[in-house]
């Protein structure tokens, strides 16, 4: 599984701030045995956001793109509104489930806006900005990405599943 | 009470598999005392999806339209998309409902991307593709669709609750 | 923090029923210590509900406005429509955290098709119709009302966790 990642920041993008939340999530998608093929840290600028994940999406570079990052409600925070623009199959789900975990811990979980969507055979997935939230984040998901690329990609499905979740 | 339900499956259309989702739907509406007026079978294309909802609601031929299949991860599943195409007045709490209800029984409930909403005075509600799963996802909603109706339709409540919900 | 209500409501616009909901939440605002700025009753249409918003937004006349009525199934409920085209963000959560709350005391809580979302410097929820359950609603969101404005006012937060959950 091929996963990259993108931290949306303008302080991290103009280098006053280090990211710590990239390299978070690098940890855990590595330790369950996982690649990071791409990272990249950007503005928070709806077209920079968008056009970085198209690319990979478009070149296929990865599986699954993860964001972290701009999804709050400061006035620059725009992943959503960026992530909406590229993708081309919504799955509400997902963010649902994150925000539903988030919620579990603090009532602030709902104030995350992040979506999840298709972009040709990419998943993309946005998660929180600060390194604990979206650690937490990914790991409520994990156990379904592997599953949900199965079929995005049409490979044949483990335990025979893939009829039943396909549709 | 009509009911209306599409199965929307590549293989079932070109009469390859055996439409399994649509009988076990039927059965359950019929349990409930309801009357299913309309089935029929489309493949995974968005245009033939919406004809068939589009044609249901506009032509009245029943009060709920339930669509099984093509709400997965898979590159042909188009269902939701075509739904909201359909739609004029989305219903967002259903379809979060019926994934928070699949996800206490597995994590795979979170990939669905099925949606629910209004077009004219028909509530449209996608439904997963596999048997169990579209039973389980019915029987979360089912509780509420004679009440959803009513207020779709403008009629008088038994409980003289009108006024409470239809707000 | 300035809060404005706009409750929606044919019956209450022409006068033939006395608006409870929004003094329902008015209470419950200036409970909470906040100034409730503006109110005003708009009947079940599409282009005058979204002109309310638009101003008190535009105008930057309240930090939260509030919607009652409108969100549920009967022909004329378009407050979400309505207010989705004021929005230029949304908030998903904030909704779906409602409807979660509600679903725990009536199935019929997923029959609310509220949203909720940004508007420059303005939050803007909707709530339901019914006295009874727009106050359940508010009091679902009420805890994270302060710190979403004070996020989407880049005001410093109280507790240093502006970093965290801005992201």
């Amino acid at each position: 599984m091929r996963v990259a990642i993108l931290t949306v920041s303008d302080r991290s993008a103009r280098g006053e701030r280090e990211d710590l939340s990239g390299p978070a999530l690098r940890a855990l998608v590595e330790a369950r045995g996982w690649q990071v093929t791409q990272t990249a840290v950007v503005a928070d600028e709806r077209e920079a956001i968008r056009a970085v994940l198209c690319r990979w999406c478009d070149e296929d570079l990865a599986e699954v793109a993860l964001t972290t990052g701009g999804t709050g409600f400061a006035p620059r925070d725009v992943t959503p509104e960026a992530t909406q623009q590229a993708i081309e199959r919504e799955a509400p789900g997902l963010a649902e489930a994150m925000r539903a975990g988030s919620l579990a811990v603090t009532p602030h979980g709902m104030l995350s806006r992040g979506v999840a969507g298709i972009r040709r055979r990419t998943l993309i997935v946005n998660l929180p900005g600060s390194p604990r939230a979206a650690c937490e984040s990914l790991q409520t998901v994990l156990p379904v990405l592997g599953h949900a690329v199965d079929l995005l990609r049409e490979r044949p499905q483990a335990e025979g599943g893939h009829r039943q979740m396909s549709a």
